[in-house]
């Protein structure tokens, strides 16, 4: 297919520039760090996985405005032709620190902190948040369907309903990272290298006089692998017509694989299906399900014992349906070397490039965390945050996606039980380190005098004149 | 920056491409058409805006196969030679019916209808619904905040937290469709021609020693159009040193365009922060609202007159929060002119290509649609499904999005008031047409009795032998 150029270089919020313009009009060219997290957690959820670095990485490798981008600027009005200059010549030249894809992380902490002349550092904040925000979210409820399916196979169906290709693309990538065996996602096959897994839609069925006739097509063009749709008319009709196929397949040398059930109580029919599959002694065909499924109803299901081998999960988890979106920020902590912060009602954020450390217990699993600075030693603290980033050069070559879902499947184990329900978890605890406390409380008691004290005063002469 | 190709030929569902193997080897490759449709509301709806289809027209004409996808698709030991050599050449050769974009529509309307081989008419189908999906719930919701927001100024600020880079670009169109004047979105700006807007972040203001320092070194680089940020610390004082700053600024013949808010009570804050630019005799300065701003918010302002001019919305609607996603489908309803259905629970379809047709009153307001088949004649009926391509070639050059614009205006306009409330809205009328439901009957009876009635009958026997 003709290739459509996704270029990203103005991929930004136009404030990025309009700062920029007067950051370069005041000479400011300081190191500017922001740090990237989640203030709050969303519904029913007690934990975060962390995906979407290895975007931001290339991203910032690559980032450049292209001769049109800097026409589309002037075009605009807004910008000098002394910042265009600079714009179109400027790279990301900066340090990045991050959690590796595939923790664990939780509301306050940093799961990427950047370090960068402010003009830069500002301009990719809209990148690293849409990627970083959707990725772990997409990883989140991921884990969540893996955790509630108890070892069945689990294959990401999202790729229709998925907010835009992107999305898409991502989803794909994050629930695989959360141990999702395949996806029906082709186009995510040959970029990601995720197994693809997908056989056939109603339409196949309805397509062919009946569905007879569609099973038994299917069923020669894929003699070992086909999975036969069987709701189309009716599910049960539809399960004795592929024990008839499978049984003309085993008189061919072949095996029908499965059936899948797309409608109806999946409870119920999954039993019922077994039975007759059972009884006409072809134990090895596999049930799969599909169809409005979420880590709620995957949970019922195998609470439940439903003879379901393995679950498509589709929209619900494309667009994280219980959660699609956190508030995930990315603020500025420190500007040439003053540590800052700002004090907005129910959004206060705190000051200094920072570390996480996972304190855990005698058998390894997360007792709790520590914020601190970034300088500072916390004994037997794991520090969490990497330098994967410096003078513009990723210091890592990426990891695989086995090794981030390995990663992951290891944090998760070690994850407190209690953390893992999927309705109102409780929070896992957070704490701040005493020097990181004595920042705050110190730039906090001045900002108090210099910043509201001083022109609440002035305000109140206002009010009397 | 260096543009990554984005490469959308394999953007598809695997199952397209298995039941394009058992199609090819049946040598089934007569006409296909596909309805594509809502079937249900999700909450709070009552109508969609009907947005993406321009996307879908110019995917359509370019979608093909690269070297590399074949090479790919060939290494997943699934596909015949023969098929992999036929899609190396296809191209989509089909036709398309749909209703325009910003046009309203109602579940269970096709707004869209693909007539093609059915190989082709499947492969694309992924593509479809990702794009006309999602389009479409953004620019419903957008419309919602336009409602609700009463004729005050709206700015999309969704880039950062909607699902990855392809749906940041679709909100921006999606809601300037939907009639919000501008974007923060400066990539939107560039390729879709949407005015951006956008002046500073909180990271702007801590970058300096102080606010007020902030507040000077911005109106200095915009001394007509600063809006300042003003809660950084604390709201009503930095009201206040905006009004001083805006003070300096009139001194040099400039103005204070306007002050933003983004936490706190807005209604309260605007009516305190209003007071203090008006006994500053700066009624001329604008107030902003932004941060975490919905159609349910906007209406609570709006209603109780806060004194806000613009409104920055960006989360809630870049996620389309309280309804992430529709149940959009792309279904068979007829195979080499033979009409289909499928019967599965939940999930019945209409067979036959089909027209929708909209009924209006004396003066011109929607009374109610009815749904026939595409060749039936409605008297009165307006028919809102255009052909819009021929033999992969569309027909008429892009609509601007001025003009999509303006059939959405025009289109909402004729509405009634009572499917506009925000909640729990009351259901548009559609109707069968009687040959559609006769269609239906007569297929249906007929599937009952050859794929349910006999299977059926064989179960029993199954059972009691």
């Amino acid at each position: 297919m003709a290739t459509t150029p996704e270029d990203l270089g103005l991929f930004t919020d136009l404030y990025e520039l309009t700062m920029a313009q007067s950051y370069f009009r005041e000479g400011m060219f300081g190191p500017a760090t922001f740090s990237l997290f989640i203030r709050a957690y969303p519904p029913n959820r007690s934990y975060f996985v962390a995906a979407g670095l290895e975007d931001v990485l290339t991203y910032l490798e690559n980032w450049s405005l292209s001769r049109e981008d800097i026409d589309y600027l002037h075009a605009t009005d807004r910008f000098s032709t002394e910042l265009l200059d600079y714009l179109s010549y400027l790279r990301f030249s900066g340090e990045v620190w991050a959690m590796r894809e595939g923790g664990l992380f939780f509301a306050d902490e940093p799961v990427v902190e950047v370090t960068a002349p402010i003009i830069e550092a500002q301009i990719v904040e809209t990148y690293i948040i849409n990627q970083i925000n959707f990725q772990s979210l997409a990883a989140t409820k991921a884990a969540r369907c893996v955790w509630a399916a108890r070892g069945k196979a689990l294959t990401d169906f999202s790729l229709r309903r998925a907010h835009g290709t992107d999305a898409g693309m991502k989803v794909a990538r994050a629930s695989h990272i959360a141990g999702f065996q395949s996806t029906s996602n082709v186009l995510a096959g040959k970029r990601y290298g995720i197994p693809v897994s997908g056989t056939m839609a109603h339409s196949f069925i309805t397509s062919f006089p009946d569905e007879m006739d569609a099973f038994r097509a299917y069923a020669w063009s894929y003699p070992e692998t086909a999975v036969l749709l069987i709701d189309t008319y009716d599910t049960l009709a539809g399960a004795r017509k592929a024990v008839a196929v499978g049984k003309e397949l085993e008189r061919q040398g072949g095996f029908l694989q499965g059936v899948r059930l797309d409608s109806g109580d999946y409870g119920s029919l999954s039993r019922e299906v077994r039975r007759i599959l059972d009884q006409a002694h072809m134990n090895y065909v596999t049930i799969v399900a599909s169809g409005g499924l979420d880590e709620f109803q995957l949970e019922e299901l195998t609470r439940a014992g439903a003879p379901i081998d393995a679950f498509g999960v589709g929209t619900r988890l494309g667009v994280s349906d219980d959660a699609p979106w956190t508030d995930m920020a990315y603020k500025l902590v420190s500007y040439d070397g003053r540590p800052v912060l700002k004090l907005s009602e129910g959004k206060r954020t705190l000051p200094g490039a920072k570390q996480v450390f996972r304190m855990r217990d005698e058998e390894g699993s997360f007792d709790y965390d520590i914020i601190g600075l970034r300088e500072e030693r916390v004994p037997e603290g794991e520090p969490l945050l990497m330098k994967v980033m410096e003078e513009g050069k990723r210091l890592d070559s990426p990891a695989s996606l086995g090794e981030i879902s390995s990663l992951l499947t290891d944090e998760f184990r070690h994850l407190d039980d209690r953390l893992k329900v999927l309705r109102d978890p409780p929070t896992y605890d957070v704490a701040l380190s005493p020097d990181l406390k004595a920042l705050y409380n110190r730039i906090e008691g001045e900002l108090r005098d210099s910043e509201i004290g001083l022109t609440g005063g002035q305000g109140q002469r206002e009010r009397t004149t």
